[in-house]
């Protein structure tokens, strides 16, 4: 997606050769009008996918995926990181480690948002281990649900996440996949291997 | 906002006389095509505010602030709960208490995305005590900035945060206020009492 890359490319900061920073329209300041196009773009990739809900982990998925939801007429669950007081009912649950903030979560869903006859779309932020979408897709699996796929605004390609869900048969749709941050600089997977890799 | 309050009459599930859950569309599962509805609302009642940030707190709020962001045309800024290690630079925090969840967070804002000419616009899902609106009004404050007045999508009236607020000086536009949960029965304020609020 070119807007986003141009924003990545315009914006973003590589702070190491594994850390890309894109709090400026991403995870701390929100841009919505490109929420707004992420949303379009991933509505239309799954656009034959019947998606009947759109499932995210708060808190920087809920934005590209409420406007994903609002372009293909389905509602929106996030997961929790923590149990709240007011979430009583039956919880499916799943530990995922977080690279970026060195902690295990406990991710929770409520089992009334999922049923068995739903098809899920995953979205996240970002893709690098992986370990956020595979305990998603955990979760739906649990409820017995469809994953039809995930959709990624940034995947690290240089990271063995998407690699690993791949060959897990999980079709990902990264609308910016970058090869490299090597040398302070964001390198993005060329469009014909990016081709190969969906 | 005759929309919301339907849904909260539909929806919404009284806990106790103090607790509304509105899990099936707000905090947990989202519906997008209300959060939008919401985000014109709060864009049309703040239009005339001068308007040049959203200020929100994660999860709930992110939802409802980056419509009403689309439709004003400024960024949306998210408070955060914790301090991820990709934000190293000089935080603004404040701390607040949650009732909910029976713990004090310290919330923090990346000083680059407040400046002192911002004329700030605060969101929040729900208004009760008033800790996390403090919380983000005092942000606000420390980074010099102007606070335009508090969006809240469900004040419950019958609590004192938004009684507080508003002797303090500040503007709210609550799109539902709750008047009582007793009974197990949602009373919204009614719409006399609700102007003379505002």
């Amino acid at each position: 997606m070119e807007r986003l890359k141009a924003k990545i490319e315009a914006e973003g900061k590589v702070l190491s050769s594994s850390v890309l920073k894109v709090d400026s329209f991403l995870n701390h300041q929100v841009d919505p009008h490109l929420m707004m196009d992420i949303g379009k773009e991933f509505a239309s990739r799954f656009k034959d996918a019947g998606i009947t809900k759109i499932l995210t982990i708060e808190s920087s998925g809920i934005a590209p995926s409420v406007m994903t939801g609002l372009h293909l007429n389905v509602p929106v669950v996030f997961a929790r990181k923590k149990k709240s007081l007011t979430l009583t009912e039956d919880l499916i649950t799943s530990s995922v480690y977080s690279f970026t903030k060195q902690e295990t979560n406990e991710i929770s869903v409520s089992k009334k948002f999922l049923q068995n006859n739903d098809t899920v779309l995953i979205i996240d932020d970002f893709l690098a281990n992986g370990q956020a979408a595979e305990g998603l897709v955990e979760i739906v699996k649990k409820a017995n649900a469809a994953v039809a796929g995930l959709g990624i605004v940034i995947e690290k390609g240089f990271q063995d996440g998407g690699k690993l869900l791949r060959e897990a048969g999980i079709r990902i749709e990264s609308l910016a996949i970058i090869e490299s941050l090597e040398n302070g600089e964001v390198t993005f997977r060329n469009k014909e291997l990016e081709e190969v890799t969906r």
